[in-house]
């Protein structure tokens, strides 16, 4: 792919969508945001795009403040907001239910959502969505939470691809090494939590996209390529995750 | 329009969503999710329905109690969260934006639904929409906040249906009877907000229906009945929430 051209499309797409509005991203650290973050200042300028940092707790800021400083957005505690009182809040008043790593961390990713809308909401912005083509297919993200934005700006772009992506825009080299983390729970990493590399996945994931997103009319080539068993999960991840996709139905009446 | 037989549509519907899921309902007092709980429970039975209130702080419990005791589907305080502190542990992190009405409305909705998930992955179940057809065109709700659900149940029914729909169900004539309001904020009522009757708004919205969403082909009959004022109104309303009734989209790259 010519990263030239993809960049400059976006860039074109970018400005389109925000017209006079403000891009406002959440920052993780990670290279998805890190090249929405990267892509939007290109397209709009340094001044109309706002970065926040969200970590719970102790979560670092250090290489979300490096990029941030890098594309100079960065307003030290100005554009971090620590979500553990919140978070913590919720599960206080959440006494019915388990408060399982997973519901947290779906707590987690809904209350950023909140956040950067409430900020879009009193400073003229839209919220920049971070997902990339990978994940938005299998489903890994929450429902209304980092799923919940106004544009998925990177959304036709495989992980593989972000890499690529952020090499040509030279973006600082601890993000691009970093082992890419949804960073819902501590020590998170997304290929050991999926049990595949970023590359298996987009090798599975382009070999049967042009097929049917619920086909399982697979070639022989990928089976052999990749096996049988990684191609069947992440065709079920995708299957599963329809709904996450689409919006909310309104049941029919046959009147 | 038969009542009995849009009931034993919808019943038949949620039951197919459902399949083995439980239904989880924010239960607000007012019409809406009153109706959307009491088909609910004749779908699926009571043992499948978990109502929850969530008052901000001293807001009434009182009619959505009489409705759950209506539908035995109250637990007592376990039926109730009160939002309150996680919604001030939001005002008090976001230092950086005004807090608005509109923004506090907005962060109450988005707390409910993260709450009514958390409720439905700890017990097996569907976030169950209560928002009719009146407010989805309108675009009369918070985007990911009760916007952000798994299934519209009355999301095909204008506003003054649910009021035949209740009145067919028989239930309570407190939440009938009341105003309906979006309880965002103290004193909220939809009609003043909007400036006008949900009838008006329902014969406007019908007269336009059919011919197109954001078309302004509208007949004489209609100007002559409402105003073309009121109609310019919703409108512009229809086609200001369009992105509320769409996936955000990925952006395009011409490759």
């Amino acid at each position: 792919m010519d990263y030239e051209v993809v960049v400059n499309e976006l860039k074109k797409e970018i400005k389109y969508f925000l017209n006079d509005k403000n891009a406002i991203i959440g920052i993780s650290g990670g290279i998805d945001s890190a090249a929405v973050a990267a892509l939007c200042v290109e397209a709009v300028g340094k001044d109309r795009v706002i970065g926040i940092q969200m970590p719970y707790g102790n979560q670092s800021t250090e290489d979300g403040t490096i990029l941030m400083k890098h594309l100079d957005i960065d307003f030290g505690d100005n554009s971090v907001i620590n979500i553990k009182p919140i978070v913590d809040t919720f599960s206080k008043e959440l006494t019915m239910i388990e408060n399982t790593k997973l519901t947290n961390g779906n707590i987690r990713a809904r209350v950023r959502m909140s956040l950067l809308y409430a900020i879009a909401g009193g400073s003229n912005g839209m919220v920049m969505g971070t997902g990339n083509k990978t994940e938005i297919l299998l489903g890994y993200f929450t429902k209304y939470g980092d799923g919940g934005v106004d544009v998925e700006v990177i959304g036709n772009l495989y992980k593989t691809e972000i890499f690529e992506l952020a090499r040509y825009m030279k973006l600082p080299e601890c993000i691009i090494n970093k082992a890419p983390s949804a960073e819902l729970w501590e020590g998170q990493t997304d290929e050991n939590e999926i049990g595949m590399t970023y590359k298996e996945m987009d090798g599975i994931l382009r070999g049967i996209e042009f097929i049917d997103e619920y086909g399982v009319d697979i070639s022989d080539e990928l089976i052999s390529k990749y096996g049988k068993e990684k191609i069947d999960i992440l065709l079920k991840k995708v299957k599963d995750s329809k709904h996450k996709r689409e919006m909310p139905k309104s049941l029919i009446i046959k009147k």
